[in-house]
Order: structure tokens, then sequence, then C-alpha cells
């Protein structure tokens, strides 16, 4: 079987495509496997870093907001489709049509590709809690409505609304998972909104000063890298008999303030480094992520099998092992 | 001002039209009014029924979903736009290409055609019931959310979302009000899978055969069309503050089984009327229909001022008296 990962060269692209060959096979129906043939990653631009040296892997620079990029790449042979590229809330939120054109118009166009295959490939799409918006109840549950308040999360829910129905008519096999803010990210800060959760640790990690750019008390719900990635595999692996007639499902994170984020690095790395923070409130982005929930009842994903972090200090140390290079001596390069 | 109302050669979009002539005046911020210079109507067809002779009534006939339709018609006159133009559930079922063409790309076309106006024009936007579906309370709430199993409420739940979104954006000024089954509509059967709700009524009355294509105990969640255009001319008044950052509501109706419906035509008409009619369930409308929600508490929509009809007597006699003609002797035509 051929595996397509959109947005392949992102962060948590990269980790699904190392993960996938590692593993080297894909669940079909939940109770036997194919082996994976090729993993073909489309992305606009070259990952950060190389990813690794496989005949599997064939990366195909390609912007996907041109109408002809999916119909040549979903082959036959494609049985599994991760669909993660993405434009970030930041930037959907200043440029409209950009984050029309790439959540929205490239989404359909993915879809209508898989669709005219002769059999139904897998897909597997990254939604957001951002979806979630406007008057909530104090606790997001299974059942608490999408009322989108930032255009990135509208065109999350649509793709779900889209993916749904797609998958109720046999045109794909469809999966989409609301994820949490996904910290710690490595590299630098970028236009997501959610971009500070992970510089405020990553940035004083790497001897980086960072201003934070909403308050102590603001709270967040959470997920790690490793966590995510797991799920992302999982949601293909679960048979599709365990969707039913939901195929979103919000992932289970856990909810920190960044208070509480700032107290557990000091804990770990020392007052040296968190005193590299300060905070400076920029209106734009509070007025985003404060209209993002940060409290859910997470239970399908639970009963599906998705699993949270335990805590911020496993994820911050998850960090510290998986991106930060360790100096002769031994120690971490902070 | 101008108005432009889309599908409005349609049952409900004819009404809107004389009810807003009849008016005259459209309101402002929910404080003042501006006379309604001319109403344009839009539409693949002329209505059966011609529309007054009155000079404000302008009637395009043209196809929205071919991509240059709307944006010569929104002229910067047009501040209040009735988007009433769809396909029924039933076509968009059985052709999904068309229900996309006519219900989701028209729908974003004409938002863009708004969005590059000046200022800002207000919508009102005919959603569904419909767009609720799977797995279900046994009231729905304000609060539960859209997860649509046909293809049409999934299209009417991706409009609600990027109205909301464009609203928010201050592109244009939207409005989305979820209708339960209209009933009773005058003409003919078609291919709406909620079809049979007016015809049970309007066939027997007429003089006509019907035979059900769904069961007795089958619960509907009805508005008459007096009341449907009430709440569309409602959702226009009403000052943008009382939407909140939600820009869809679901409307009162009034939870109807066809064994009631069948009882009070039967007490009005007499059983004579009710004798024509004979049961055959399709199994492709029932898999429709009994995945429509039919109980309901719109306390929101309530608050804002929307009304339920009082009963389903009530709908009955106002279809006999708008839509039957009356004969010499002053006695129905049934």
């Amino acid at each position: 079987m051929d595996i397509l990962v959109t947005g392949g060269s992102g962060f948590i692209g990269q980790r699904v495509v190392v993960t996938l060959l590692e593993r080297g096979t894909v669940t079909i129906h939940g109770v036997s496997t194919a082996d994976i043939d090729n993993l073909i990653v489309v992305d606009v631009a070259p990952p950060a870093d190389p990813f690794p040296d496989d005949p599997r892997v064939r990366f195909v620079q390609a912007d996907f907001t041109l109408p002809d990029t999916f119909t040549p790449l979903i082959t036959p042979k494609v049985g599994l489709v991760f669909h993660l590229g993405a434009a970030v809330s930041g930037e959907c939120e200043q440029d409209f049509d950009l984050g029309m054109q790439v959540n929205l118009w490239s989404t359909h166009r993915l879809l209508e590709a898989c669709r005219h295959r002769a059999e139904q490939p897998r897909l597997v799409f990254t939604s957001s809690v951002a979806a979630y918006g406007g008057e909530l109840p104090d606790v997001i549950g299974d059942d608490t409505p999408l009322t989108p308040q930032t255009s990135y999360g509208t065109q999350k829910g649509i793709g779900e609304l889209l993916i749904s129905d797609y998958s109720r008519k046999g045109f794909i096999d469809g999966r989409c998972l609301r994820l949490p803010t996904v910290i710690v990210r490595p590299g630098r800060p970028n236009k997501a909104a959610s971009s500070f959760a992970s510089a405020v640790i990553r940035e004083p990690l790497q001897g980086e000063e960072y201003i934070c750019p909403v308050g102590y008390d603001t709270a967040m719900y959470v997920l790690s890298p490793r966590r995510t990635v797991e799920a992302l595999v999982h949601a293909a692996d679960l048979p599709v008999a365990e969707w039913g007639t939901n195929r979103s499902v919000c992932l289970p994170g856990i909810t920190v303030t960044v208070s509480e984020l700032v107290d557990a690095l000091r804990e770990i790395a020392g007052e040296a480094i968190t005193d590299r923070i300060r905070f400076q409130p920029d209106r734009f982005i509070e007025q985003i992520v404060h209209g993002w929930p940060a409290r859910f009842d997470p239970e399908r994903a639970l009963n599906m099998g998705f699993q949270a972090d335990n805590s911020i200090h496993e994820i911050i140390h998850a960090f510290i092992e998986d991106e930060l290079q360790e100096t002769e001596d031994g120690v971490q390069r902070l």
C-alpha cells in the first residue's frame, strides 16, 4: 500500500513519516496489515531536517492550492492519506483568502481526487479545538457544537462536515481529529496564534529571551507531539465501525495555564531559564486565544483508545529528549 | 434600498416577495426603516403564479450555479438578500454534484459577491433541521451540534459556518434560520424527502389519491408557510446585536406524527378525504426522514421573538384559506 502525507514537511508530518517508516505496515480493518510500499510526502517546501534515507519515501514539492496537484498523486495504490497540510490560525485571520484556499478548497480538491478512485482510501484529517468558539459551556463535551470564531476554526469545521459526508457516501473512509494545541513545537515562533504555548518553553531552553503575548492565567488544552503522532496513526488503525455516524473526535489533552507551564519549566530547568520570559500582551493574539476553550471531557476519544499526556512535566521532558541536542559532556544544550 | 431574493420563484420565495411589497419598507438597525425601491428576484425558472404587477419587482431568470450570476446582481443598492434558492434533500442525495453546486458553491459565490461591496448587506439564509442527524438527544436544544447524515444537511451546515465567518469578518451581516419541515406546500409532490408531509394533506384535499411513503408513527417538526415567511422577515428585522456570536437559530415549530396529521385532516375535511390516503413505505425516503429529529426545545428562537404555529389544525386551515380556490357557492374546492 502507498500512503500520502500532505503537509509532510511540517513538524508533525515529518514525525508521522518517520513513525510509519519504522512501523512498516498499515492496519487493515483493524485485523490484518499491509506493507507500506511508498510514502509520498507532499508539501510546498522541503522539510527542515531531511527525511530518512529510505527508498520508500518520495518527496513531491507542490503547491496544493493549484487545481491539479492532487489528482496524479492519488494513484490507485494510495490506500491511506494523512491530510495535515494547512495554513495556521494567525495567517488565516490576517489573509482570509489564503486560509480559504489552503484549508478549504484544497481539502475539497483532495476529497474529490480520492472520490474518483475505484477503491475508497482512508483519510485522516487534522481538525482543531480552535473549531470551538463563542458561547461555550465551562467544559467542552463530545456533544458541544462547533461555533468557531476564527476563519481557521471555520475552515476546519467545514473540512469535518465535508469529510463526514464524503465518508457517508462511501467516497472515502475519513477520520477527523480535533487536536489540542500541540506543544512543544521545535523551531521558531510562527503565525499560529497558539505559537506562544510552545515558544514560552522552547525559546528560554534554547537560550533565547521570550516575550509572551498572553497573560499568566491564560489556560490551554495541550498535547505533546509524541501523543499527537500516536493519535494520528491510531485514528488510521481503528476499524471503521468504531467511528459510527460521527467521523470527528476531540482528542484527550491536558489543561494547563501559562503560569503552570512556567512553573514546570522552572522546576525542570531552573530559574535562570524562566527569567528569560517577559510578558507583554498582544491584543490580536489574546483575542484569538481567549476564544479557545481550555477544559474538555473527551470521553469518546478515551473510549476509542486515544491518550493524553500524563503531565506538563512529561511534555517538557519529551521536548528536551526529542529536540534538544546533547553536548559532548552529556548535558542538554540549555 | 434594493432587496435580492434567490429562489424567489419558489413557494416561500413568492410569499416573501409579496409580503415585502405589501410592507414596503425594511427595518434598519431595529430602529428606523428604509423604503424598498427594487425587489430583484433571481431563479432558474419563472414562478408558477406571476409576481404582483408592481414596478418594484424585477425577475432575473438565471442559473446561479454559473460563476458570474451574482456579481452584477449584488449592486451597491442591495442592502438585504434572502438566499432561499436550493436543491432539495432527495435531489442532493441522488445527485451529489448537483447539491454541492447549487447549495454550497453558489452560496459561497453569493457571499463573495456580497463581500466585495463597500457596505455589508444583510443576508438571511434558509438552513434546515435536516442539518441535525446521527446520534441525537431525545430533544434537540440550542446546544445540539450539527452532525448531518444527508448531503443536503451537510451543505446547509457548511453554509451556516461560512455565513457565520463572513459575518464575523464584517463581509456581510448574516442570519441563518434552521427551518422545520414547511407544510402545507401547494403544488405537486417534489423530490424533497419531506414532500410527503405536505402531500398527505394537500393531495386528498385536492381530490387526489395519495400513497404515503412513510409510516403512521413518523414524527416531524413542522412550520406553516405563513410562520416561515414571518420568521424570514423577522430575521432580517432583528438588530445585529440580538445575534451575538451565533448567526444561526433553530426555529420554533410543532411536533406532529403522520397519524396526528391525518386525524386533524379527518376532523376538518371528513373521512371521505382521508380515505384517499394509502400507506406504502419507501425505504429511501424513510431512511432520510427517520434521521431527522422531531422534538425540539427552541428556547433561543422564542427569546428572539420567532413563533411557532398553535396547532396542526391551524396549519391545515391556513392552507385551505391561502391555497385552495373557493367555488361560486363559497365552498372550498375539495
